[in-house]
C-alpha cells in the first residue's frame, strides 16, 4: 500500500517519514509542501537520506490523489478543501486541527471561522474507538497535548475514580509549535528557560481534552491547562490532577490503571516508585505513566510522558491508519526510545 | 561589615559568593566547606576568579566565629550545631531547611529525626514579615519552591481570592538538585527531557508551603504538588492554580495582585498578556508573576519565575540578610537578569 | 543467531540493546554487568520496555558462554579476561579500547599497563577490511573519535591529497563519557557551557587516529587532536584539517571522496553547500561529512557529524558483527536519524 | 556622562544596556531601534524590568545626537550614515564590523560593497592599544570570534613562539547570530546539535583575524577558521593552534603567556591543568585562557573562553569606550561569572 504526505517539510511530516520508512507496510509516495514545493526533500529533513533526492511536489488534489493513504500534516483550515476531492477510496488522515471538535462553538472560540466537521478521533486506546477506526476512511488525529493529558486521565474517569475537575499543566518541546521561524522561539531564547504560555484556559488544545475527559466521563468535565515551553526539541510531560473519589485508595487506584491499560501495547504504567522522563519516549510511538494519590490533598496525580511528534503526532496516525487499513495496530511503530 | 559563607563549594555557596563579590556592604570573611576544605576555591568556583586564591577552610564555630554575619549553605541537619555555637552578635542565615517549619510533626514526617526549631522566615514579602526580620539575629531562608509558590499565591489568600485548595506543579532547573554527583543527574540524562520526581505530596517543600499559604489566609490550605525537572541549569517556573472565590472578576484579581504587590523592588507583575519565562529572572533577585482567571474552568491561575540560586536561595538570603543588619532592603541585590 | 550483553547498565549497553531489538538476525540473549547485576534492565533502560524485566546477571565467560556474539561494552582492562575464556567459536565484539592499537608503546603510554593484544580494527570503510573482518572472531570496536576522524580524512590519505600532519578539534555530546556519576558531568555543569579537555595530544585516542591514518597514508601521520565537550547528549562533530597537497583544485578534492565514498551504504558526503550536524545523524548508524579547500589557508577542511553511542559505538560494533557473521553488512542497522 | 544605545531591542543592545545598568559612570539616555521604535524596552527585555517602560525611539542623528558616548548594535553597513552626522564630540562605539577592516579589498571580499573606512580597534589587550584608544573618538568594536582568537594568539606571536599558520575551531552560542528569526535558528534545530558553517576561510570574521595577527607578528599570518554552531545561548570557545617555533618548551611557552599576560585586568591565564569552559565567563567581561605544547605534533594549542555578548561585544565596547572617555577601564565592567 502506498502513502502520500502533505507537508512534508515540517516537522509533523519529518516525523511521518522517518517512521513510514520503517513501516513494513506502507510504501512512500508523493511529497507535498507550500513553500517548499519544487526543492528536495534532502534540503529540509537531512535526517532522512533514504529520501534526500525525491522531490517535493505542490500540495493538491491531484498530486495526493492515487493512494491508500493520504497523511495531512497542513496548517490549520487546509484540510477540508483536500479532502473534498479526494474519495472514500483513499484513507485521510489529518494531523491538524480541522475535525477534531464536536462542538461547532468550541471551534468558533477557539479557531475561529466555520467548523469543517468531525471525523473519527483517532485515539485507539479510548473506550471502543478501536472498532470506531477499523472502520474510518477519515480520522483526526488527536493534538499532542491532549493525547498525553487523554491518556493520563481516562482511565481514572472510565473507573469513576475522580471528580471532574481536572488540573493540567504541562510541559513540551519546541517542535510542537512548528518550524516556522519566529523570534520567541528562537534557540537564544528557548535554550536555559521555561516559560508559559495560553494560560487562562486559552489555549486551543483546552477543548479537545475536555471533549474526550467528559465523553468518558459521562458528565462535564473542566480542565484548567496550563501549557509550558521546555528547553527541549521533543517531548510533553503532562502533570494531571483530580479531586480523588471518595474513599479512593491507593491500592484500588492503581488497580484500575493496571487493568485498564494491560494490554495497551503503547501505554506503559511504570512500576511504582519510578516517574516518567520524556528521554523514555524519545522517537517512541510510547506513552510512559504512573499515577499516585495525594492523601493529604486529596487528589490523584497522573503525570504522563510522550513524544509529541511521535505518539504526540506522526506515530498516533499511523497506528490508526493501520487499524484503518486493516493491518496490525503496531506495524512499523517503534516501543523503543533514543536514550539519552 | 564581615561575612563568612559556610558551603562555599557548593552552588548555593558560590551564588552567595557571587552576589557578596558586588555587595557594597558586605565584605567576604572566611570561607567554609566539607571535604573540599584545604583546596582554593578556585577549584570549584572557576567563575569567581577574584576568589579564585581564597582557601577553604573546615566548616566549624571556630572557623566561622568573627564575623557579622554567617551564611550557611549546608546538609540539612547540619546548621544547628554550628548556630548554637555561635552568640547573638552573629547574625546566621540558614539556606538550609532546618529551621523554617514551625510543626514538629511536619519536620519529623518530611525529614526525619528531631525538629530543630524555628528561626525567623526569611521571605520579606510576607505580611508584616519585614519588622521581623528587621529584628532578627538567626533567619530561615525558605526553600526555593517555597519562595516561588508563596511570593505567586499569597496575594491571593491575602485578598481573599481563592479557595483554600492549591494546585501547582513546578519546573526547576538542575541545580536545584545540589552539586553531589548522582547518575540521575548526569547532563545526558537531563538534556533532552523533563521528568517529575516526589509526586504525591511527598517533596520535602510541600509543608513549607502548607504552613505559609495558611498563615496568610488564616485557615488550612492544601497544597497539591508535583516538582519536575527540566534541562536548564537554572529557574524555577512555578504554574499556581486555586478555584476562583464566589464572583471573582479578573479586573478585581489583576487589582489586587497590584495593590498588594506594588512597592515590592523584587517581585514584577508583567503587562497583561506577557507570561513569565525563567530567563527573565536568571541571576537576579527578581521573581516575574502574571495572574489570570480562567472563567470556565473557575480558577485563578498564577505562573511565577524566579532564579532557584538568586531570590530562591542565595539573594534571597542577602536580602533579609541586609533587614537584619539595618542595611537598606536592596542593597548589592541585582534585578537585572542575564539573557538570552 | 544469539547475541549477549555484557555492560548492559550502561550506554553502549543500552545502544546495543536498543539496536539489537529491531535486528532481524539476533535474537538478545544474556545481559551482564558489575555492580547493577541482579537488578532488572528496566531499573536502567526505561526507554526499552521491551526488555524492562530481563534480569541482569554477573559478567563472566560462564554467563557469556553459549552465544554466537558476546558484545562487550565493559570498563578498559576487563575485555581480555573474558575473552580467553570464550572459544573462538564465539564471535566477540569488543566496545573497548583493549586490542585497538597495534603498538605496546602506545598502549603503555596512553592506557598504562600491559597491551592486551591487537584484533582486527571494526572499521569496514577502511581499505581492504571488510575481507578482514568476514574473517574474524574477534572485533575491536573503534573509538567514538577515531571513527570519527578516520572516516573524514582516510579519503583524502588514500587519495594522496593532503599533508601528513593534521589538526582535528572534535565536539562530544557527554553520553562519550559515559554513565558513572561524577561532579564535572552535572546537568548543571554542561548545560550551556563548551569546554575543553585532554588537550595537547593527551587525549586516548589520539595514537588510534594516528594509527589509522598512517597506515592508509603509507607514511606516519601527526594528529593534533583537541577533544570539546558539548552541551548534548549524543553526537560528535569533527572538523578535521590538512594542508593540502601541491596543486589541488576543489574539483579534483570533491570528486576524490566522491569516488571513494560512493558505495558506502553508512557515510554521505552532503550536497556542495550543506554542512554536517549532528542533528542528522542522531540514533542512526551514518556519517554525514562535508570536505573543502581553504585556499587561502592551503588546506583541506573536512567536517564529519556521527552519534557517537550509534555508529561511534554501538552501531559500528553490529555493523562489523555482521559481516563476521556471514549476514549483510547493513541488517537491522538504522539510516534515518531522529529529528528534530 | 550619557550613554546612548542604537539598535537596543537585539542582543547586543540588550547586553549594552545590562552593563550599563550597573555601571557607575554612565546614564542610560536614549534607545533606539529599527521596526522596534515606538514600543517600549520591555516588549523585548524583559530581563531589563528597571527600563520596561522606556519608549524605543528611531534610530537616527537627531535621536543619538547630544550624548557622550553612542553605541551603536546595528545591522552591517549602517554605522557611517549615523556616524557622519555625529560630532567628534560624541564618542561613538560601533559593535558592528563597518571600521574593523584595514583592508578594503578584505571588506570588499568579505562584505561586498564600498569600505567605509577604519576605525581604533577596540582590543585594549593589544600591544600599545590603550594609549590608541584613550585618544580615540571612534571605535570599531572587535568582532566576537576574532575577540577570543586573537586574545588567544597574540602573546605566541608577540613573542616569536609559533610559525604563521594558524588553525582555529570555535564552538559559538547562537545569541551571535542574532535575533531575527531564521528557520535554521530555532531551539528546534539546535537544541541537541553542534553543526558546522563558514567553512573554508568564507566566514567574514577571518580577515579580521589575519589582520590582528599579522599586526602582532609582523609578518602574514593565515589563519583557516572553522565556526561551529552549539546547543547555548551564550560563549565562544575558541581552539587555536599553530606549529611552535623551534626548541620551544612548555615552561618556555607558559611563562611568555604569564608574562604578556599577567597586568591584564580581565585576561586570565588558568591554573595548569585547568581548561576553559564557557561557563567560567557567562556574563563576565573575561576570558578564560590555558595554553600547551603538543611535543608530538609540533603544535601550541590555545583554547580560550568569553561570553560573545560580553567580552566578545558589549563588555568590549564598555571597557574601550572607559578608556576613551578618561574612566578606569575596569569600570562597571564584571569579572564574575553566572554558574552554574
Amino acid at each position: 500500500m502506498k502513502a502520500a504526505v502533505a507537508g512534508a517539510s515540517g516537522y509533523a511530516g519529518g516525523e511521518l517519514l522517518r517512521l513510514l520508512l520503517a513501516h513494513p507496510g506502507l510504501d512512500i509516495g508523493t511529497l507535498t509542501a507550500g513553500s517548499s514545493a519544487g526543492g528536495t526533500l534532502g534540503e529540509h529533513q537531512p535526517h532522512l537520506p533514504a529520501l534526500a533526492d525525491r522531490v517535493i511536489e505542490e500540495t493538491s488534489p491531484e498530486t495526493l490523489g492515487g493512494h491508500d493513504v493520504v497523511f495531512l500534516a497542513l496548517p490549520h483550515g487546509q484540510s477540508a478543501a483536500i479532502a473534498n476531492r479526494l474519495g472514500p477510496d483513499t484513507l485521510i488522515v489529518d494531523c491538524g486541527a480541522d475535525f477534531r471538535l464536536d462542538s461547532a462553538a468550541d471551534w468558533a472560540e477557539f479557531y475561529g471561522g466555520p467548523h469543517a466537521g468531525t471525523w473519527p478521533y483517532g485515539l485507539p486506546e479510548l473506550p471502543g474507538q478501536r472498532a470506531v477506526l477499523a472502520a474510518a476512511t477519515r480520522i483526526a488525529v488527536p493534538g499532542c497535548y491532549p493525547t498525553s493529558v487523554t491518556l493520563g486521565m481516562f482511565p481514572a474517569f472510565a473507573a469513576g475514580l475522580v471528580e471532574p475537575d481536572v488540573v493540567v499543566v504541562a510541559a513540551s518541546g519546541t517542535s510542537g509549535a512548528g518550524r516556522s521561524p519566529k523570534a520567541s522561539l528562537l534557540g537564544s531564547e528557548v535554550m536555559g528557560s521555561v516559560s508559559a504560555y495560553g494560560v487562562g484556559g486559552t489555549h486551543r488544545h483546552t477543548p479537545e481534552m475536555t471533549q474526550n475527559l467528559s465523553a468518558v466521563a459521562g458528565r462535564p468535565v473542566t480542565v484548567s491547562f496550563t501549557p509550558t515551553l521546555a528547553p527541549m526539541s521533543r517531548g510533553i510531560l503532562a502533570t494531571c490532577t483530580a479531586p480523588a473519589a471518595p474513599g479512593l485508595t491507593r491500592a484500588r487506584l492503581r488497580e484500575a490503571y493496571q487493568e485498564i491499560l494491560k494490554d495497551e501495547p503503547f501505554v506503559t504504567l511504570l512500576p511504582e516508585g519510578s516517574w516518567p522522563a520524556t528521554a523514555m519516549t524519545l522517537g517512541a510511538n510510547t506513552a510512559a505513566l504512573q499515577v499516585t494519590l495525594d492523601e493529604r490533598a486529596g487528589r490523584v496525580v497522573v503525570v504522563v510522558a510522550i513524544d509529541n511528534l511521535t505518539k504526540g503526532t506522526a506515530g498516533g496516525a499511523i497506528q490508526s491508519a493501520n487499524l484503518a487499513l486493516g493491518l496490525p495496530e503496531e506495524l512499523g511503530l517503534p516501543t523503543t526510545g533514543v536514550s539519552p
